[in-house]
């Protein structure tokens, strides 16, 4: 079957989080996606892990998560075979994205002025952490940092917590979401005849436009967004909206109306609430009348009533509970994938369906310039001139168990 | 300037969060988005608010955040004048975007079949909670449920503390993010020639494919995925990587070398520690260690040492300090619109710089049906027919104050 993407080249210098899920996204749609590495060691990503273990054969969990249907080329970008390699699959690469910090590209002969003068057609897609330029422009840009400086850890948890960060990779996550939102559209317009271009992407105003409605309500409402001191869900809202202990467990509990939620609580009392106002501004001292009813009962229980009575109810789920989850299998969200090394993997499928181009994991993480002999000689160059830059490290190939 | 979606018709049915977010994407970057809400009292969004508080005139910040760049058209869609009116700006739409519950297109007469013969080019996007189908097709999906059944409440926060959400729309906001993914693809194929098609976008899946990497260690390292007992930032992480209060605030401290960020803190005690499995395994106590020395200092005396010495440090602002942070100003990420209604609003600016074909706000949020006979007579209704439609209640028009 067709995909979306299908034919569109993307030239891939990126590296850790933000670049390669993007790139992942463009290559679960079918896009031909070549990781650009450095020799040896590949991605930086590759050398990190998480809960300080490793996948088989100490591949990188975190590597693995986010370069699937890649084919990995290694290249000493500092050598003059690296121009030419370069120059070749920029001349017909649709995409580019990077994200070396601001000026990296610009000294490594492969800036945007450079490289629209050999292919005008090229989108080219440079990711930061504090934008291209500005006052911030030298400093480090990473994703708890950037969570931190967007004001995004002080909206979760309770009033007396410290700042939280959300626990997976939100600005970076997010930040891939942007790049891919911009490089579509972009790509779009070039088809109309709109030419290439440049965009820039960064993790600071990514975060921020995400809390587009948090900031508008801050702006404009002449008031602070204090956390409640309970477990109400959103510094924005009254009660009962939150997250609710149980007896064995806990449910989140959404908008309800709150003489329907009140009557399947069987607490007539709690009637003396139903304003409003009073339920945001006396939500902390609700709250803890609602947990100490919904407390005494299991998950269970409060499933089935609340769903019966069509209220806005779901149990909080483990991570490690997900994939048992019967509307997830359904989904098939997770799928199973052969890596070289590291042998069967469990991956997160694509969460998009398309009636007619379905995005497909096709290929597994690569290994460090597992395609770098095939890639260069796709591109024309021949079996001498590639001999000779293995020769002179100016590309690698970590390929011994997987060639034949 | 042109913008990349310039001319892209979207046809809007959709309210609350996650649909209006993705086609304010969409209008961002210059498509033409035709939101079809309610007679009289339009989107849910619109009655809705945070802190009890609304905007001048009693506007609902929440609507205003994620409507601009939109005309509205207010419409019952179960009058027979809506099959002539959707049956039009269907045929000549590219895209159309709806999230009710599963079904209720369908029951209206607006299925993906049925307009797919009007208009076999059309991208037809539904968007809804857990799937357009599967054992919670009939449940309710909204943003704090869909966080706790994904998993995403036990991965922030510390180990003592109940599941915690994120204090922002974090499943409905990736929910437009992924439309936004979808629908650019699907235009960028049809664009080929590939013709329409259905795409399907889900809460749940969102938020799990956001999630891949913390699902990648969990399925394949064998083992869980504890959040710490203190401050670390992160449950796959160790020290120092976290979030440390000062003598005046709280600073993030990323991925740094041991040696050196010890240095820095003057605590050559603390080099007992390095070794990564330790700095995983004894992070709480580490932490502890850390913490005790930063917060003897104000949050300055860390930026400007840890900055001079390349760690990867940032101070962490509240929401309220972000829009005067530096960076943020040089990137401008606020700018003003002026509504008929509520005046004067600060609102986020496009996240992604374009080099020729930039985002823009252009419009403000409507009020429910602004354009109706602006829509309907371009759409080719003769002004006896948009009479009768107004007559008949089949339209409305909030426009008194800003029409002359």
């Amino acid at each position: 079957m067709a995909q979306a993407l299908d034919g569109v080249r993307v030239l891939d210098f990126t590296q850790l989080l933000q670049g390669p899920y993007a790139t992942q996204m463009l290559g679960d749609l079918g896009a031909d996606v070549i990781k650009v590495e450095r020799t040896g060691k590949g991605d930086i990503h590759r050398s990190m892990t998480f809960l300080n273990r490793w996948a088989p054969e100490g591949e990188s969990p975190c590597f693995l998560a986010w370069n699937r249907n890649k084919r990995s080329l290694a290249l000493d970008l500092k050598t003059s075979a690296a121009q030419e390699v370069i120059t070749r699959l920029a001349r017909k690469a649709d995409v580019l994205v990077e994200n070396f910090r601001p000026g990296v590209m610009d000294r490594l002969g492969f800036g945007y002025e450079t490289l629209r003068e050999i292919n005008p057609q090229l989108i080219y897609c440079s990711a930061t952490g504090w934008g291209a330029d500005g006052p911030y422009v030298d400093r480090p840009g990473q994703d708890l940092l950037v969570q931190g400086m967007g004001g995004a850890m002080w909206a979760s948890g309770r009033a007396d917590d410290p700042p939280i960060p959300l626990g997976t990779a939100l600005c970076d996550q997010l930040g891939a979401m942007h790049i891919v939102y911009g490089v579509l559209a972009a790509l779009y317009h070039r088809q109309r005849g709109g030419g290439g271009q440049r965009i820039e992407v960064n993790l600071l105003s990514s975060l921020i436009a995400f809390q587009m409605q948090d900031f508008f309500v801050l702006h404009n409402l002449g008031q602070g967004f204090p956390r409640p001191a309970s477990g109400i869900g959103h510094p924005g809202f009254g009660a009962p909206f939150g997250v609710y202990r149980t007896s064995d467990g806990y449910i989140s509990v959404a908008m309800n109306p709150w003489s329907k939620f009140v009557s399947v609580l069987e607490a007539a009392d709690l009637m003396q609430y139903d304003d409003p106002r009073v339920l945001f501004d006396r939500r902390d001292e609700i709250f803890e009348k609602i947990e100490s009813i919904i407390s005494c009962k299991p998950t269970q229980h409060w499933m089935s009533v609340m769903l019966e009575a069509d209220l806005w109810v779901a149990p909080v789920k483990r991570l490690e509970e997900v994939a048992d989850d019967p509307q997830v299998r359904h989904l098939n969200m997770f799928v199973e994938i052969e890596h070289p090394r590291a042998g069967r993997l469990k991956v997160t499928n694509i969460p998009i369906q398309f009636s007619s181009t379905p995005g497909r994991v096709h290929r597994p993480p690569p290994l460090v310039g597992q395609h770098t002999r095939e890639l260069l000689a796709d591109y024309g160059f021949t079996e001498e001139q590639i001999r000779d830059m293995f020769a002179s490290g100016a590309v690698t190939a970590d390929t011994d168990e997987v060639q034949t």
